[in-house]
């Protein structure tokens, strides 16, 4: 594609892309992860993977469930109306259909396979624990709850909290990728990932435990 | 005060608090902060100190300014339809009052110092680091803005954003403390919050000079 191409579908994104957890610099972020993925890859389709990279995250707003279909069929809408090769539609859109959790094991072409790692990198380390951390504020879920006097750390806990994602969702991330580029820098960020879990674990049990001795300072009857 | 009154002062702030960022499990973090700072200072009441500590952020709404103000009108009320003794209603109410960031300095009294520090240390290290995340998504405002290419971190930045909060107020937390406890506890969760800013910036900023080159994907006209 020419910048020209290029800008039209950015402009496009942008008119489409608000969430927080999901907003532009989420969208540009995963770009430059399938960049410097696709750098060691071949037979890497640009016009098919910067297409996809820019539209992936176009059928969010919030609430809908199925965000990877419903961007499937926008991002189809769309590009049938611009200047953009029409033989490569389909795969842009398959990408974008296939970029989910839920989706993993479906990509079948190169492209899919990168847009898949540079999404999900964006959901490890650093940016997995910001990200999160924010989506609880925005949906005003509590950071954890207090379960027998410590943290519940149980997948099956009742109140969607930070705790419950990193333990369902984050903490799993790491198996799941394609390339060994992605492999790697995946597995450079899993300790902050994990050290940032481990010491909010520990700060908040032993906060606990000090007010389990609350008992002492009161007068006795 | 008895475990009796304690439950009492306990079940008023369960019905004041619901904002997520100071929600209850933060009103135990700083009650158990209070206990373990007061153990090693001498003269502490802890009818004072419990009762300010329970009641610091019932003023909260999420929307209004001055919850300190607001808390402290009604903490005393509250305090004189119960059991509490009279004559400490005053200085408890002086402590919730002073608690705040802007209220630094004014703080006359040992449980006013201690609640200010305990209040303060929920937000140093991996707490400050996960509220402030937490509230920024809750407030719907983005991680960072980017800048002339990089992210911007300038304290006058326009956006209200993660990394905004983190030079105007996280980052200064550290110079406030009064007692050596709270001194201790922070200046061992100063690299914590450090290296985790410094993270963010190198991986968003590596990725802005990834995205800068982008042009050379391009096909030429």
């Amino acid at each position: 594609m020419n910048k020209e191409l290029y800008n039209e579908i950015e402009n496009y994104m942008k008119s489409c892309v608000k969430e927080t957890a999901h907003d532009r610099e989420h969208i540009y972020r995963v770009l430059g992860n399938c960049i410097k993925i696709a750098e060691n890859e071949t037979n890497v389709d640009y016009d098919i993977l910067l297409a996809a990279a820019l539209l992936h995250d176009i059928g969010r707003d919030g609430k809908k469930k199925n965000h990877n279909e419903i961007g499937a069929e926008m991002a189809e809408k769309f590009l049938k109306t611009i200047d953009f090769p029409q033989e490569k539609v389909v795969t842009v859109c398959d990408a974008i259909r296939t970029h989910n959790n839920e989706s993993y094991g479906k990509q079948e072409t190169i492209e899919a396979k990168i847009l898949y790692d540079a999404d999900k990198l964006d959901a490890v380390g650093i940016m997995g624990i910001s990200r999160s951390l924010m989506g609880v504020g925005n949906y005003n879920h509590p950071m954890y709850v207090i379960k027998n006097g410590r943290i519940d750390t149980n997948e099956d806990c009742e109140t969607d909290t930070f705790v419950r994602y990193y333990v369902r969702t984050l903490a799993k991330n790491y198996d799941r990728f394609f390339t060994e580029t992605a492999k790697k820098i995946a597995s450079e960020q899993k300790s902050v990932d994990e050290s940032f879990y481990k010491a909010l674990l520990n700060l908040v049990n032993e906060n606990c435990a000090r007010l389990d001795s609350i008992d002492n300072l009161f007068e006795k009857d």
